[in-house]
């Protein structure tokens, strides 16, 4: 489909602008899709306001978003499972299938992966996207295309969730309520733990979660959240945590709040990368610490618990903007976390 | 509390009768429980029909029953975590403590238990029962003492699930409809999988399994139940499932359509206890058959999933009898299949 | 390096020859290997009787052997990791690397796989091969070719202890003491396993097992196989067994000699693809049947475990033959397996 | 057995001396051993020098010992595993059995276990102790009563392995040579693994970690760590590792040289309780932290290892001290860290 797509790009620190460039031409193992959706990612706010993270550094032009979903209007020729018209959530990372990781299936560890959005990959905030059709999911018809967007954001969550061992029976407690702690708190319910705690700071977030199915909210400017967790468990402490906030302080209360045995998963990256807690606590409670990156196998996974009704995904969205609107969507999603939870831009 | 109760007994096969007898008198470390429901098992209808299971073997008077649920009346001196007029579902197992099994946690393999309604281990189709109160486990205010009294045939269904790897975003089939079957169907379903195959000879039963969350039915006399299940999958088969009807063709046909590499959870006793099966297929296909016996550490997880309305439980009662009425309550339980799938005896 | 080499071939059941073929030519990411042993498998030797496999059906002329080591001779362009002169052991089967196995890293159970000497894929009883780069193991220095051809069945025991969960501190049984049988031996002592109990019913293979470091071995034509595991265990059962005879005898002997909650890894395949077994049991006992198809992940660490010297590999070889001697290699191997356990065949 | 026993005890910090008490009288599921060798464990030693760790205050006459092995001399009346002559080696830890940790077999988390040497807990630095019959386990006679005190130790280092998923053909890293690295050490060479690197800055400890089976050593002071574990391992880190030294440095080292996706064991407290590490990077790499408490189920698993003639264990004690000589048992090992790695009290 030859032509000319539009393409937001990131002109320098906190600068949005448009570009027109080809419409790219899918491979033979590729689809080219229409995009429709894609979400606004707390990565893509942070290169948008500090240029960087770590070693990866924007140079401008530079196209964010790595959230997207969309219509399927070209395939390759050796693509089978897909054709035009199909809706498609797009799973963002292409890995080289031959490391040791890839072979042992954790292909999220690929040191060679080409990630939408992360420096010098160019993302999708654009009309179209060709993309490897094994990473392109078929979206069924009760699961429409902005929750397609959206499936990324929640195989974090379910990629927490799995790893951390959660099952039903647990208390769990999820610190940190934004985007990325709704869809873990979304993802437990989803396999059925149905004590589910909630500390955040912010009330709008702390809303927003009970919203979406926590049975306890601890503000944490306003309570003792060590306390407060064990009062809520008759003094046993949770099974297990995520800590998606990145702080010190958050880590130390899961150590304190954890019965003896359970399992801290770590989400969230803290603002230096460092991170300093009480081990021998830890050491004494004999508690796992397990951290994660992306997730691996949960597309699949994740749509199929949105189709099954499962998960309220659009629940987590609280601002859409339009493709036209973009310098205004990085700008609010910057400034207004007081209201703000999660964005997804509107691409056609 | 002095006084007699009255007590429901098997009298010789196919025989009910009643006796009176003291009420017992709890140890230090127990619970008085004046019972409201108990539930009629398969082991019951069993013992009734043919007096023994392999060498346990029925010596009247026998009392059956081990699925109960009633209010405390009176607690042991030493017990700190009820009180009378707590509601309580009682496993019906006392275990060793001391054993290579006890101390690893698996206390379900204690050579040593005590188990209700297990020649010769008299039941609880009586008024009271006194039971030790580690077993006995505290209901919420929003799960019923009916409820209660089948939180044992519910915890079957949770061991099976657990044991058996299962987790959302598994199309998962069980073969045997009957109460075991759809226990492990309202598990599975509280687990958040929600592709969920059954496959059965009797549409009563079937319709049941639609009613509680199956998303498909087979009716294996009428259909061809691994090409069915192969449809149902495109082709790719199913990603785990619980064998409960004791049968070399059910099992077959779980080896047939199971997806390579996936678990096959043995439930099921067969009516001679011997077992065929095409193992070089199983082989071909790197098969794990898990067998389970009753269950461990699942109470608390299955009282939770049902006050978090996560389990129909009630839903799989077709049938409630009064206690002034056990032997129509067996008979019908053995004769009627066809309409009854779970009986529970109301004793008060 | 173009020219002809010699190859061996069935040219019908029971009757092998030669012809000369042209020398492979590798391709970018493989290498041409000179090959200087190749192992006999039982695979082979059942193809060479029978002439078939369950649905794999030898079409003379057919070359068998699949468990090849040898001299790096040439590379691919691509191939880095690999240079002329390196021995390598190379692993059968290349897996297409795309599907739903391969990515989640089983690809043994990939359907696309294609496996030397696996009709109608040939084998490598010839002098040169050319096969994928990534397959291709380099042996270290004290680590001879002849046991790298080796590499390939003792692989399968790694995988059976592996995916059986074997671990120090277990008592463990292997049912039969062929090949197979004994490499299972060889992976669970390299492993730290020091109770390990074999069970034949001839006795050159028991007196073999004893030789690679059976702690005990039971003769089940002359002794109550399960009354002697018991005893062995002070009655307490194995922790774990290996079933590589394929038959209803064994298998349900193991079933009565382990202890409850056990794993029984079924590696053995049966003559007419069935097993009976006493199913009851095995739910009482709540044991857990494993099958195992081939290995996946193991080479590296197979050949790191011979390095290291916890493996007396070239101990299971009984017989070494010329490759100018392939009928009689195969008749031998055939007909005298009262003296023959393994048999290797020197090709250079 | 009537009469009056020696008993060593920490009259204050610093400072050693001697009591006479009562020979103990064992309780019905109690053994009394005439105890022959005791080991002295770190935390002893951290308790003579500083008087408390954590909330357990030294108060003085207090008795330090917890790694005792001795001969059985009286049973009570329960008792049918063991009999007067049988040499023992004594787990030093009695839990309740009915906590929610016992309960699943966790026991080494039970709240309320009564371990040696833990204030307010007295050790046995005596002639004689009385211990559950169930915690004396036999020593098989290729296992000598010395060896038996050392099981103690031993069991943490088999503890940390298990539960840190260590399997044959992974290359593991040691930081920390002191007994408990050592005794990592011989578990992770005992469970078969070949490629095992050990850190420390002290040269006596690292020769001692060569001569115990370390294939290779790292001198923290003279080497950079990082760089030379990447060297070892061609580049790719190691697949895991365990953290016995208690600082950040080493930490951080492991988190830098450990491939992605494995586990990091932490089983050293650190001088303040506190950890700072850089999570930036754990994260990215998807690593796990397991902390170690203790250990369960151990001691059978440790003793064969020891009788199979997998461990060295007695090649980690570097001084034997007489029990009429615990003043300078205590200072030496203490003071001269540079030539002390292990020592043992010899009580008769």
């Amino acid at each position: 489909m030859e032509g000319k797509m539009k393409v937001a790009v990131m002109e320098g620190i906190g600068k949005m602008g448009y570009l027109e460039r080809d419409i790219p031409v899918p491979k033979d193992d590729e689809v080219l899709v229409k995009l429709q959706y894609v979400g606004i990612c707390g990565s893509d706010l942070h290169y948008y306001e500090v240029g960087r993270m770590g070693d990866c550094i924007v140079k401008p032009p530079f196209v964010l978003g790595h959230e997207p979903a969309g219509v399927v209007v070209e395939t390759g020729k050796n693509v089978t499972h897909l054709k035009p018209g199909d809706r498609v959530a797009l799973e963002p990372g292409k890995t080289c299938g031959h490391c040791e990781f890839c072979k042992q299936g954790k292909y999220n560890l690929c040191p060679d992966v080409i990630f939408f959005a992360t420096p010098p990959v160019n993302g999708v905030f654009q009309e179209y996207a060709a993309h490897e059709a094994g990473l392109c999911f078929k979206l069924p018809d009760n699961v429409d295309t902005m929750e397609g967007a959206l499936i990324e954001p929640l195989a974090v969550g379910f990629h927490a969730a799995m790893e951390g061992g959660a099952h039903i029976g647990q208390t769990a407690v999820i610190t940190g309520a934004g985007c990325i702690g709704l869809v873990t708190l979304l993802a437990l319910k989803a396999m059925g733990l149905t004590n589910l705690i909630v500390v955040d700071i912010m009330q709008n977030r702390l809303d927003k979660a009970l919203e979406l199915g926590a049975t306890a909210v601890i503000n944490g400017k306003e309570q003792d959240t060590v306390q407060e967790i064990l009062r809520l468990t008759d003094g046993k402490g949770c099974d297990i945590s995520f800590e998606t906030a990145g702080t010190n302080i958050t880590t130390e209360q899961l150590i304190r709040a954890s019965k003896k045995g359970s399992n801290i998963v770590l989400v969230g990256y803290s603002f230096d990368g460092m991170l300093t807690m009480p081990s021998g606590l830890a050491l004494d409670k004999e508690l796992t610490f397990k951290t994660i990156f992306r997730y691996r196998h949960i597309y699949p996974m994740a749509i199929d618990a949105v189709a099954g009704g499962k998960v309220n995904l659009k629940g987590i969205v609280t601002n859409v903007f339009d493709f036209d609107d973009m310098q205004h969507a990085m700008d609010a999603s910057v400034k207004e976390k007081a209201t703000i939870v999660k964005s997804v831009v509107k691409i056609c």
